[in-house]
């Protein structure tokens, strides 16, 4: 094999792919018998009719899906009181964030993104080759409106918010949105992956303004992740644009057949919702009484200052040699935090208990020797 | 809502997706009562085994799916005989070729694939707004190795022909490939999409040449349109960079499970395809008794000439009256042929049970008034 001929054909790459590492395989993940409290997912099962759809679904195997997602936009728009082109679906609103990075981004272009924020963006503007403005959130995690107009984010392409927000759980009201895509000639794409845990969305401003895409999900809180199922609202212009850029047959049969039938079962996910809002306040409290310092969450998971004297990845470490899985974000200025799911009351029994054990002995730990 | 803020948001995308249309939202497809011919589906139950495989993975619906791909990429990687870090999975190979225009092509660049192809890759090359030069089979669908080499293709990023070739049917010779690949040094994909029908294939080259990917597909010979599962093989570092630039999550965990159940299973597929080649033979005969045309093919698809007086558009709209669905290519040059995917016995008794009544209908009104 020629080393020649290969460096040719890399050569060949456009710019930005040129300058791409070459990506290691990944280590198999930790042990499947952890408690998994690290990527927010909503551990129950789904409703039995939802079920049923993928069941029907799977006997269409041999056909390739629907296409242009017709029927699941279409599902979408009526749940939500849009018409089907101010929808897009995507396998996860992972794909359609990347559309969107996409569409609007090439080479020294810049995006700009509240921060701390979901971290997956920067890879995103990275493979635009774009510059990735990171806008800090104002006191009390509110939205700097001043800032994001006449600051550094003034000749962003787009503006990037989540809200609620990953990994901080807070919440911004809704008017401010309002207000920023008012006053703002760009485009601002909300992020509402946790916002059936919250106690408003931005859902309804999409007709107010052109200039607002509200991105959703199903991975959180209707507990599809591994589905993938994910969707975007929008300007039937914006739209439009992003569906022509989305590739063919995006999703598979069982992400229409289950995104479909979640849309018309919403209320069967009711008392989900409050069981996860019951955890997250019993975990609050049990966290604080261990002197975590947890910020009120709107989401399914907690964000929470660790104990003084170790940090975020101690904890995360000590913890998961007793099977807790939590993640942290050394990287976005958060090294004293962990982020928890709120999964199942047995699943936050056994963190809170190892939780317990770990503060225990680092009582111990600090006593002096003679009372050991 | 102000139309020069929305304005100025479509400004705002990048020189190619501006230039794209919002596309309208398609129309409902064919009514689903018809005998769907048309885009090359196995219509054949998945074995037991992967079957069982995906009622498995649904009950993991709340989890993510693995990241990286890595256990079906591992998995197709011993199936084949390669490393892990020669294979990329893909939500079908659709995704992956997705993946190699946006890795290679920027604005201004060309691409050059052999035509008539698959005409998804004119798309493709238009949203990276790169030039797209067709490059016409030789002699008996040959491939014109000279002219790949020093014709208009030879400053092409990449060259890209499909073997068997779709809409044609044909298949050239792995010897061919094998010396393009040795005298070329752009990258070469070859698109495997139909190769369990053929009688070779290019996958034993990938550790010859370096400038060698090869995209495999389980939507056609292993009846898993609908679930979207796709491979590439190829150097390790070219993959790597498609990798990285893959987005997250791009599979659900039933495209993983199927995939990986397939790639068990595959002996389980060779009656079905012995059945769908034996279809082949039989509609091959009865077509050519109607005054078709057949190409020899060596997919689970014909390509047809349509006897001389009508043309390809004529054939599908009349079969289509009948509830048989047969897909046409007139942009391609193929104005009087039609494509008629190889189904079920059932399926092919239909359509040619429909193809010899509109034969005799034309030959009723082709016969002198008086004799009617």
């Amino acid at each position: 094999m020629s080393d020649a001929k290969l460096q040719g054909v890399l050569l060949a790459l456009s710019q930005v792919a040129r300058q791409l590492s070459a990506v290691p395989s990944n280590q198999p993940g930790p042990d499947a018998n952890c408690v998994k409290l690290n990527t927010n997912e909503n551990p129950f099962p789904l409703p039995m009719m939802v079920m049923q759809s993928a069941l029907a679904a799977l006997e269409r195997h041999y056909l390739y899906p629907e296409d242009d997602n017709l029927s699941l936009r279409d599902a979408a728009a009526n749940a939500y009181g849009f018409s089907k082109d101010q929808v897009i679906a995507g396998n996860g609103s992972s794909e359609l964030l990347g559309l969107i990075y996409r569409a609007f981004l090439a080479p020294g272009d810049s995006v700009a993104m509240m921060s701390p924020g979901f971290s997956f963006n920067r890879k995103l503007a990275m493979l635009q080759g774009a510059r990735f403005l990171e806008i800090g959130w104002g006191e009390a995690y509110s939205l700097p409106i001043g800032q994001l107009l006449l600051g550094p984010a003034k000749d962003a392409k787009f503006i990037l918010l989540a809200n609620p927000n990953n990994p901080t759980g807070t919440f911004v009201p809704v008017a401010d949105i309002d207000s920023l895509a008012a006053q703002s000639d760009r485009l601002i794409v909300v992020d509402e992956a946790y916002v059936d845990f919250a106690p408003d969305d931005a859902l309804r401003l999409i007709n107010r303004h052109s200039n607002l895409l509200v991105l959703r999900t199903f991975s959180k809180s209707y507990a599809a992740a591994g589905i993938r199922v994910g969707f975007g609202f929008g300007h039937p212009e914006l739209i439009g644009r992003l569906r022509n850029l989305q590739n063919v047959f995006n999703m598979n049969l069982i992400g229409h057949a289950v995104g479909i039938s979640i849309l018309s079962h919403r209320a069967a996910y009711d008392e989900n919702h409050r069981y996860i809002k019951d955890e997250r306040h019993r975990a609050t409290i049990a966290l604080s009484q261990l002197g975590f310092s947890v910020i009120p969450s709107h989401t399914n998971f907690l964000l929470a200052r660790v104990p003084p004297g170790q940090d975020g990845n101690w904890w995360q470490a000590s913890l998961e040699r007793q099977k807790i899985l939590v993640a942290v974000f050394p990287d976005d200025g958060l090294e004293n935090y962990i982020r928890v799911s709120i999964g199942t009351k047995t699943q936050m029994d056994a963190f809170l208990s190892a939780a317990r054990d770990i503060s225990e002995s680092l009582k111990m730990q600090s006593l002096p020797v003679k009372h050991r």
